[in-house]
C-alpha cells in the first residue's frame, strides 16, 4: 500500500509538473508580457451615447491588463454611468440631464421635419448652434473648475483616451501635457484629415454629405470640390469657439487644428470594407467593427420571437438610440409596409404605437441588435445606418434597408449601396410601397445576401482583432509617452510651403528670367545682324517722303 | 493492488484528459485555424541576392502552413538554390552565372571609383544600362519560353509573390492572370508610390538620393522638386523596356505603371522607425525588420573571437554581399583606422589582406551578422547601410558607422544619422582619422547607444510580428483572389482629373464669366446713368472746338 501510495504521489507530481510545463507559455506571457510590466494610469474623456458604448470594451481590457482607468464625464451624462472596471469622476455643468434628453428628442423631430429644404437647413443650423453652445458651456465649466483640473493634474496620467468629436478632451490633454489617443469614427468637415496632415484627393475621396461614391462623374467632382470649399464655413460655428476657449485656458494662440493635431494615435472606427480606399497616415489605426465583437445568447423573450417566426425568419428594425419618436403619419406608413412582408419584424420603437400595426410586427423598447443580427434566421436589417449599426450588419452578414437621418449616416448608406449590400430610402419621401419593395428586394434578390457575406468575410479576415489593436496602441502611447516618430514633418510647414508653392514660384521666376534674358539677347543679336539695314531703310524711307 | 492499479489507471486518464484540456486551444487552432483549411498554390518569382534571403522566411512559413510553393529563377542565379520547403524551377537565360558575378564585382569597383563626379555619373549610367539590358534579355527569354510559360499556366496558381525591383514577375502575373503580392524595400524613382497612387508631398517627403531629411530648408526643397522632375528620365533607361516587352507579350498597350499597379498587396520592408512618416495607402503593409527575427547561437569560432575581446568588446564590419573588393589604398586606410581602436574588429572581407592590418582586426570570408550584432559585447557596426543591415542594427540596438555606396544606402544612412543613431562617412573622401573618430564617437558618446536603443524599443514594440503579417497577407490574397476593395478609385482617373484640374478650370471659367457679365452690366449701367451726359458733353465739346 505504501509503495502504491508512493507510486500515486510520484504520478501526481509528474502529472502536475507536466501540467505546469504545458502552462509555461501562458505563465511566461503573464510574467514577462509587455503589458504586465507597464501598468499605468489612463484618463478617459468620452462622448456620451453610442460613442461611449463602443469605447467601453477597450477600457475593460485595459483595466484587466492592470491599468488604472479614470473616466471623467459631465454630471448631465445619459449613458456614462458607474462601472466596475473604472473610476467615474463627474464634473458639474450648467445644464441638466433633461436638457440633453430634450436636444435628442428635438434632433429626432428635426430629422423627420417636412419643411422645404432651405428652411430645414436653416432650422438644423440654428439647432446645431444652440446645442453646441450648450456643450461648449459644459466644457468651459470643466476647464474653469480649478479644483477638478488640479486634481487631474495631481494624478499624473500616462495618457488620455478621448473622442475628439467635441475637442474638449484635446484641451484637457494640452493643459495636463499628457499624450493623447483619439477614438473616433470620423470628424465633420474632414477635420480629422486636416489635423493628421492626410492628403485628400477630391477627385476620388467623396466629401461627407455629398452622396458621392469614390467613382464620380464630372459634375459630381464639381460638387465635391464646392463642398470642400464650403465645409470650413459650416464647421466654424461648432468648432471655432473651442479654439477661443483653448486660447484662453492654455494662454497661447490655438486653432482647432492645433488642438487636434498633437494626438499620438488616431483609432479610427472604420476600415476599407466599409470605406473607400484613400490615402492614410501612419498614426491612423483602423478598428472598424470593434463594436460587434462581443456576442451573447438571446434572452428567452427574443429567442421566442425568433423561433416563432417560422421559415420566413425575422427582420430587425432600429433607428438608433437617438430617435425615439416618428411622426404618426410616417410611423403608419412604415407599419403598413412591414405588415406586407411575410417575415416577423422586431421594431425598436419608443413612440406611440401605430394604429395599423400588423400582427407580424412586434414593438420593443430595446433590442439586442448585434445578437439578433447574428441569428441565422435574420433576413434583413432596417437601420438609420449609423456606423455602429452598419458594422453590425457587415459582421453578421445581414442585407440592409437604410434610412439615413443625419450626420455620417448618408455616407455610410451610400457606401453599402455602392457595394450592393443594401438599399437606401429617403425617409421623408418614401412611401409604404417603397419600403415594402426595398425589403422584398434585399430579402429575395440573392445578390444582396451574397454581397454582404463577401464584405463580412473580408471584414472579419484580419491579422489581429480591432479590440486587441486598440488596446495595444493605447498601451503603446502609455509606454513610450506618445509616438512622436509617427508625426509627419508636414506639421511644421505653412500651407504654401506644404504645397511647394514658394519653390514653384522660385523656379518659375528663374525660368521666366532665363527666357527673358535669352529673348533679349536674341533680340539684341537680331538688331545687330539685321537692325542696321532696317534703320538705314527706315531713315532712307523717311527722308524720301 | 488491483484497487491501486485502478486508481493509477484512473489517475493516468485524469492526467491525460486534463493535458488534452490544456492543449485544447492549440488543437482547435490547428484544426479550425483559417490557414489550415485554405491550402493553396503559390508561385514565387524572387530577385537574387539579399532580397531573396529575406523572402525565404515567408516562404518557409507558408509551406509549413500547408501551401505548395513553386519558386522560379534564372539558371544563372547566384543565391537562389534548391530548398526543402519549395520546388525550384529554373529557366534558361542568355547569360551565365559568371556574367552576374562579374557585374557585381564591377558594381563594387564603380562604388570606389575616384573619377570626377560627372564621369562617375556617366560610367554608372552606362553600367546600369548594360546590366539592365542583360536582365531584360533574361526576362524576355523566360516570357518567350512557350513550354515553361504553358507549364506555369497549367499549374493554376492562387497568387504570385514577387519582388518588383525588376517588373518581370509583374508581366508573368498579368500573363497568368493571378493576383500578386509584392515584397520590396522601395522602388527607384518613386515608382512604388506612383503605382499605388500614394501622394508624395515634396515639401517633407525627401526624394531618394537627395540627402535630404524630412525637415528641409528652402534650397533643399528646391532640390527635392528638381529631383522629382528629373527622376522620370533617370528611370526610363531601366524600366521603359519592360513596358515594351509587356506590350508585346500581353498584346495590349502597357506602361510600367500599368504593370506594377494591379498588385493586391505591397509588403514594404520598412517602418516609421527607420523611415520618415508620410502618407501611405491601405494596401501597403509594413514589415520592416522581417530579416532580423531568426537568431541562432554563435558558432565556436565566432564565440571564441567575442570572448577574447575583453572589456572593450567587438565591432562588426561588413559592406554587404555585393562588395567583395576595396581598392588597396582605401583598404589600408580602413585597416589603419581599425587598428587605432581598442575593440576587436570582425571584418567580412574577401579581397586581398591589407598589409597594415592590426592585430585587433580579424578578416573573415563570411560572418553571422545578425547573431553577432545581437551579442551584448558588440559596441558598433560598420555598414554600407543596406536596408537589411540597418534593420539588424536597429533590432539589436547597435550604433552604426555608415559608408553608403549606392542605391537606397545613402537614404538609409541619412535616416539613421538624423535620429542620432549613427555617423555617415563618404567612403571616397574619408581618411583613416575620419573613420577612427566616427568609431570612437558612436562607441564613447552615450547618446548614440541611447538613441539606437530607443529606436530598437519602438521598432520591436508591435502588435504583430512582421513575418506573421507578411504570411497573413499572402494567404489573404490567396483566399480572396486578390484584394480589390483596397484598390483606390484613383487608378481610373487621368492625371488632370486626379488633380481636379478640369474642375478647377470649369469653376474658374464660371467665375470669370460671371465677373465679365457683372462688369459689362455695371459698365452698361454706368453708361446709362452717366454716359448720356458724357456723350452730350463730348459732342458739345467737339462742337465748340
Amino acid at each position: 500500500m505504501a509503495a502504491s501510495e508512493r507510486e500515486r504521489d510520484t504520478m501526481t507530481v509528474v502529472c502536475w509538473s507536466s501540467h505546469l510545463l504545458l502552462l509555461l507559455p501562458y505563465l511566461l506571457l503573464c510574467v514577462f508580457g509587455p503589458s504586465a510590466s507597464h501598468a499605468g494610469k489612463l484618463l478617459v474623456f468620452p462622448m456620451d451615447g453610442s460613442h461611449w458604448l463602443s469605447m467601453l470594451g477597450v477600457i475593460q481590457q485595459l483595466q484587466q491588463k492592470g491599468h488604472e482607468v479614470v473616466v471623467i464625464a459631465p454630471e448631465a451624462s445619459i449613458h456614462i454611468k458607474e462601472g466596475s472596471f473604472y473610476t467615474l469622476r463627474k464634473f458639474p455643468v450648467p445644464f441638466q440631464k433633461e436638457n440633453v434628453t430634450a436636444t435628442l428628442v428635438e434632433l429626432g423631430r428635426t430629422a423627420f421635419n417636412q419643411d422645404p429644404f432651405l428652411l430645414r437647413v436653416v432650422k438644423m443650423y440654428m439647432k446645431v448652434k444652440r446645442d453646441s453652445s450648450m456643450l461648449l458651456a459644459g466644457c468651459s465649466h470643466l476647464l474653469h473648475n480649478a479644483e477638478f483640473m488640479a486634481s487631474l493634474e495631481e494624478s499624473h496620467f500616462d495618457a488620455l483616451l478621448t473622442d475628439p468629436f467635441l475637442p474638449c478632451g484635446s484641451i484637457v490633454a494640452q493643459y495636463l501635457t499628457v499624450p493623447t489617443v483619439y477614438f473616433l469614427n470620423t470628424l465633420p468637415c474632414s477635420l480629422d484629415l486636416e489635423a493628421t496632415q492626410c492628403p485628400v484627393p477630391l477627385s476620388y475621396v467623396p466629401k461627407s454629405l455629398s452622396f458621392n461614391s469614390d467613382r464620380m462623374n464630372f459634375l459630381q467632382r464639381v460638387k465635391n470640390v464646392l463642398l470642400a470649399v464650403s465645409e470650413n464655413f459650416m464647421c466654424r460655428v461648432v468648432y471655432s469657439p473651442y479654439g477661443s476657449l483653448a486660447t484662453e485656458i492654455l494662454q497661447k494662440e490655438v486653432t482647432v487644428k492645433d488642438l487636434l493635431s498633437p494626438a499620438s494615435i488616431w483609432l479610427m472606427r472604420s476600415d476599407f470594407v466599409k470605406d473607400y480606399p484613400r490615402p492614410i497616415m501612419p498614426n491612423m489605426v483602423f478598428i472598424g467593427g470593434i463594436n460587434c465583437l462581443q456576442k451573447k445568447p438571446l434572452s428567452q423573450e427574443f429567442e421566442a420571437y425568433v423561433n416563432a417566426s417560422g421559415e420566413h425568419g425575422i427582420v430587425v428594425f432600429s433607428l438608433g438610440s437617438m430617435v425615439s419618436e416618428i411622426p404618426e403619419k410616417k410611423a403608419m406608413e412604415i407599419a403598413e409596409a412591414l405588415g406586407r412582408i411575410p417575415q416577423t419584424v422586431l421594431w425598436r420603437y419608443t413612440g406611440t404605437r401605430p394604429s395599423n400595426l400588423a400582427k407580424n410586427t412586434i414593438l420593443v423598447k430595446w433590442l439586442p441588435q448585434n445578437d439578433l443580427l447574428g441569428h441565422p434566421k435574420t433576413r434583413a436589417f432596417i437601420t438609420h445606418s449609423g456606423s455602429h449599426g452598419i458594422y453590425e450588419g457587415i459582421c453578421n452578414g445581414v442585407p440592409m434597408v437604410m434610412m439615413p437621418l443625419f450626420g455620417d449616416q448618408m455616407d455610410n448608406a451610400k457606401r453599402m449601396e455602392t457595394r450592393g449590400a443594401g438599399v437606401t430610402l429617403n425617409v421623408l419621401e418614401m412611401t409604404a410601397e417603397d419600403l415594402e419593395n426595398a425589403l422584398k428586394t434585399v430579402i429575395n434578390n440573392k445578390s444582396y445576401k451574397e454581397n454582404i457575406m463577401r464584405l463580412s468575410s473580408l471584414h472579419k479576415d484580419r491579422p489581429i482583432e480591432p479590440l486587441d489593436l486598440a488596446v495595444f496602441w493605447v498601451e503603446y502611447v502609455m509606454r513610450h509617452k506618445g509616438a512622436p516618430h509617427l508625426r509627419p514633418a508636414a506639421h511644421d510647414l505653412t500651407w504654401y510651403q506644404y504645397h511647394s508653392l514658394d519653390v514653384i514660384g522660385f523656379l518659375l521666376a528663374i525660368v521666366l528670367t532665363v527666357v527673358f534674358i535669352v529673348f533679349k539677347c536674341c533680340a539684341y543679336g537680331c538688331r545687330k545682324c539685321f537692325g542696321g539695314k532696317g534703320r538705314v531703310k527706315k531713315s532712307h524711307k523717311s527722308k524720301t517722303h
